[in-house]
């Protein structure tokens, strides 16, 4: 049984409504598309104005086409798009692209008329992309709806589509085809979602998910619309084996602003995406000739291949060049074992390299039986997962045969870099060898390809359970609150009394054992120590009277609105160093974990790393060792290491404590956590909560 | 009057020695081209084994030949050169390139034979390029050389070149050259260093600044021998307008081991290679293609550019991208001026974008006039400095007559990005429009070379004046005299006092009031808080006595055999931040400044700026600025503003410091100088200084 979204992504009959006669205007262009590339389902061009065009019948309107129409293509006017949605539902039409802007995106009326225009598909479940966007193609059924002259000037495709293009932009569909063609990446989907005002792009990426037709996805994004079903979208992608190969605008304050300027949406915060892709195993491109690379090397993912790479190379300056740009880009390049190595020593001269990079010199190149014995025993051997050949010209000509070899004999992934202009490169890729000739180009695709494969053999991200509910405080609520909050779901908190006065806090901090912090109790206070309500380090009662005066005389001051519950008393403990671990509600993807160094450095170093949730102890000790300071919990410098078992454990803890609350909990923040030497634990000097803005 | 440089690189006749009928063999190979490309000196085979090689009168020996021989070429094995070389000497040969391996790099006899050569160079003052060397080619005057078969391969020049090419790899120089060649790149020389026995890199570069012929140099870099010399070099070429773009290996450990495996010489310093090459206005590349594109940028160099760039784009999302990029590589897209808006929103729909991207959308591409009038605007705003327009294919070459007419008329720099295949190409190639066909390409050539044009306006370095002679310590010293010489130089002292036990450390420790720091006092010590010598905050004489037996005692147990000479009594000082400021000489480059915030994380997140000496207060400021813990500094989060002004005078001194200092000083090190608030000056808390290791 065909869905709506068939008849839209592979339809057997397509209707043109605003039918032009003219290949340059957009009712005209798809017409001469169809009939070029001799798409086999009927064609119909609706326009009363003519009898024919591109030499099939023109009907006058959709009533009178005689056969069942899939798709009706609107190359009408926005006002005109709702009533003939209608017409084309009553007629049995289940899908339909609309070209016109001048919806949501032009502000006033349009907006009236993408409401509408909702409502309707809403209500008569058809499939409707765009408005606004640029159409589509099927490569494999040559089904284009798409105004983009880039199929004409690009070179024709004769091989089965594997990949497919699903983008947020129609240029960019249309820049990323033209350079994907050269490369001749073959494509089965042509999309780019306009406004999404029915479809977005999760909706199609489902569909290329289950789509037999796709094997890889290339997708440009601006702002997702629903990350859950991204996010499931993602994980069915994973398990049937394809691939997503993402670029994100909107990194920059003024690339978000462009992009939140042309669809007038939030672009979302960039590190979560970034932390969401990994964790879905997406991989992030950052440019359009990258994303084909990408995608070509990705037709050869059965291919065994990971992060640890064995350069082979006939100069040790061209092989120190290439070590220094995947090592840059975190790539492995380990020492080869010492048998592999007497194995090269035996052909390679003193002046040669036989460690990684193996530089066999200009001289051994002509011999074809040793570098067939090299490259033999790279693609046995356990110590490396990816062969990459940097040799230029007739230099790599001269290697082709037994690179050939290797590539059909084993399943390890050859990879040939070609600044000259070797004759070998189609009998290299026809052997399966990923052949760049830019080396640029094959660094930026091979690293994060590698690193993907790397990851891919990974464990997969385990679901946290989530504990039962435990009552939540009513919110603003104060530090104590918060920290009984944090408490129960397994926090271990630092020895904290809240005082109402001087006398109080004085007995508080006999009790506690100097030395002692002071800070200002108020759940209308977030930012304690900015409005000068944190004194540290006091050593005797005189300094806790004082600290006490000064703390709420400061707090006061800064904001005098607020409700002032008292003073918490703190022993100072020592540890090894301390974090912060953060949970918060992204507005596209939900509930995501933060955890850093904690100071003031860790904002300017910007040195965080970013989850989904849930996360599990082993995710939660990834995000630490992601940390640039992640050696200061290691036993940096002689000293003591740090209890990661239990940090980690806290870490799990804060996330679970955001995921069982209610949605008006927009916050949980640890910060500090103390982190105490190997298996003293871990203390909350401080915790959190902050309410959702109204 | 001709040098033997001259003669090396523009030769008015050629010997090969050694040659060989046969154009495979490199005794063939510059016979074949020479003859090939019309080279119009004399050129003079040279062999007993034939008659004529390539249509020229073969000699039997180098004596016989009739006519003066400019440049000897030997295609010879390494243990005949130094005897040949005397007898081309005796014939008044003044130039020689050497191909022979099996000098230095191949070690044992491989060194004698280099020595003997050296000093038979040294002796005659012939100039010897290599040896290990490729050969060199002049291409204004077809003075083949090389034994590359890339001349055959390449496309063949027109135009006369300016740009040389000067490798310390053979396989590296061809390799660029076949790269830039399909650029259409005109070179004027190839040369690669090879061994460099008795040429090296600078050598060259300094021919090259004085050559009417180059007027950009294309570097490739893995060791300079001598570094004053490559300084001065660099200077000349600045001044003569020139351009040296240069790509340094080795940034990486194991870049940098396959370098020294195959030079069997020391890489260097990776960060003090880069500050250097921004000190001299060296832009530093990364591959060669971005190489090849920067020097053809470079071409352009007369047009007025710097890094404030305006985006034109016809998709916000191609402008989003794109503004991600550049902003990610460092460059500034400032927002249009409000007048300058106005004219662009009197052409563009609301839909479209004026600030910065400018979005002019599809439809607006196909209005000559108003693209016209928005270029104009762009080219005449003081706002930017460089205009960049991003269109693919067709839509470029709708805008390509306006984009053509507004960089003949301005001066300003106009780039054009064509991820299509636009017509246009050549025509804006003709009118001086850079044009790229890759974004990636685009990104990574147009941000160094933008940011090089920015701090090519800027001020040039000032040397600083070295003060007199102050009486060094002599060495190893303690703290107490390296202070005393530090302070010489204007750098001001927190208080300190050197007490011989814990009864003077007592009275010192009430004399400067309490709380106090305690530092062992020790010569042999440098490292005093890894052998637990330095214990802060101590507030009564109890605590000090017990430090004082502690600090002794740990450093001796740490450092059994370190002389102590007492302990450093030193009053806590509160500040806004602590950074440590460091001068050592560099092997390459000599005496080097690295300055960084202080504190353990400095080192983890590399956070440090580093520059040649001598600096002024101007470069101080600089280097403070580059730290991206900087905003500590500037008043962050409600913190005073740091004394910057003193913190330059104190940095320029610690430079002076070293370079006052005689040669057996290694370096000198203040760390950590406190800084206070503004007006508040600095202190140094703790210096030292360290001997050359014999």
């Amino acid at each position: 049984m065909r869905t709506p979204l068939d008849c839209l992504l592979n339809p057997a009959s397509i209707a043109m409504v605003g039918a032009s006669a003219n290949a340059g205007r957009i009712g005209g262009m798809p017409l001469e598309l169809l009939t070029r590339f001799g798409y086999a389902g009927g064609i119909y061009p609706v326009n009363p104005k003519y009898q024919e065009v591109f030499g099939k019948r023109c009907w006058p309107d959709i009533e009178s086409v005689p056969e069942p129409v899939d798709l009706a293509v609107l190359a009408i006017a926005a006002a005109e798009v709702t009533p003939m949605l209608r017409r084309c539902h009553a007629k049995g039409v289940r899908a339909a692209i609309v070209y016109a802007a001048g919806f949501a995106e032009a502000g006033g009326d349009g907006v009236r008329l993408q409401d509408e225009l909702e409502a309707f598909v809403a209500e008569s479940g058809m499939a409707v992309a765009g408005p606004n966007c640029m159409g589509f193609a099927n490569l494999n059924t040559q089904a284009h709806t798409a105004f983009a002259s880039v199929f004409k000037t690009a070179p024709a495709q004769t091989r089965p589509g594997v990949v497919s293009l699903l983008t947020q932009s129609g240029n960019v569909c249309a820049a990323v085809y033209a350079i994907a063609r050269r490369l001749d990446l073959p494509f089965s989907h042509f999309i780019n979602t306009g406004n999404e005002a029915c479809l977005d792009f999760s909706q199609y990426l489902e569909y290329l998910a289950a789509d037999p037709h796709t094997e890889i996805v290339l997708g440009y994004i601006e702002q997702l619309r629903d990350g859950d079903r991204f996010v499931r979208a993602c994980r069915e992608l994973e398990r049937q084996g394809k691939l997503l190969i993402a670029l994100k605008a909107g990194s920059t304050e003024k690339g978000a602003q462009a992009v939140r300027s042309h669809t007038s949406a939030l672009a979302g915060d960039r590190r979560v995406y970034a932390a969401a892709f990994r964790q879905l195993n997406v991989i992030e491109a950052s440019d359009f000739a990258q994303m084909a690379h990408l995608a070509s090397l990705a037709t050869l993912r059965h291919r065994s291949a990971g992060k640890r790479v064995a350069v082979l190379t006939m100069s040790g300056a061209l092989g120190a060049i290439l070590a220094d740009k995947f090592i840059g880009a975190g790539l492995d390049l380990p020492d080869l074992p010492d048998t592999l190595q007497s194995v090269l020593r035996g052909g390679i001269p003193d002046y040669g390299m036989v460690g990684n990079p193996v530089d066999v010199t200009g001289n051994v190149v002509n011999d074809p039986d040793f570098v067939r014995t090299v490259l033999q025993a790279l693609a046995t051997t356990d110590a490396i997962d990816a062969v990459v050949v940097y040799a230029p010209g007739y230099m790599l000509d001269r290697m082709a045969d037994a690179l050939a070899e290797a590539s059909r004999q084993h399943s390890r992934l050859f990879v040939a870099i070609d600044t000259g202009l070797a004759q070998s490169r189609a009998a290299l890729r026809e052997a399966e060898v990923a052949v760049f000739e830019d080396l640029g180009q094959a660094v930026s695709a091979l690293a994060p390809y590698l690193l993907w494969c790397e990851a891919r053999g990974a464990k997969r991200v385990a679901q946290a359970p989530v504990p039962e509910a435990v009552a939540v405080p009513t919110l603003p609520c104060n530090e104590v609150d918060a920290r009984a909050y944090v408490a129960a779901f397994g926090l271990p908190q630092a020895r904290a009394h809240a005082a109402r006065d001087a006398r109080d806090a004085v007995a508080d901090a006999r009790a506690a054992g100097y030395p002692v912090a002071l800070k200002i109790l108020s759940a209308d206070i977030a930012h304690k120590t900015e409005a000068g309500g944190v004194v540290l380090g006091l050593s005797d009662d005189e300094a806790v009277q004082a600290a006490c005066d000064q703390v709420v005389r400061s707090a006061s001051q800064a904001q005098p609105d607020a409700r002032i519950d008292g003073v918490m008393v703190q022993k100072m403990e020592r540890g090894v160093a301390e974090i912060i671990v953060g949970a918060t509600r992204d507005p596209v993807f939900g509930p995501v974990l933060t955890v850093g160094l904690g100071g003031v450095l860790t904002e300017l170093y910007q040195d965080t790393s970013h989850r989904l949730l849930p996360v599990d102890e082993d995710i939660a000790l990834q995000m630490l060792r992601e940390l640039k300071a992640y050696p200061l919990l290691d036993g940096y410098r002689g000293k003591p290491r740090a209890d990661l078992a239990a940090a980690c454990r806290s870490i799990v803890a804060v996330g679970n404590a955001l995921l069982a609350a209610p949605a008006n909990v927009a916050e949980i923040e640890v910060n500090p956590l103390l982190i105490k030497e190997a298996g003293q634990g871990v203390a909350v000097l401080d915790a959190l909560i902050l309410p959702a803005t109204p």
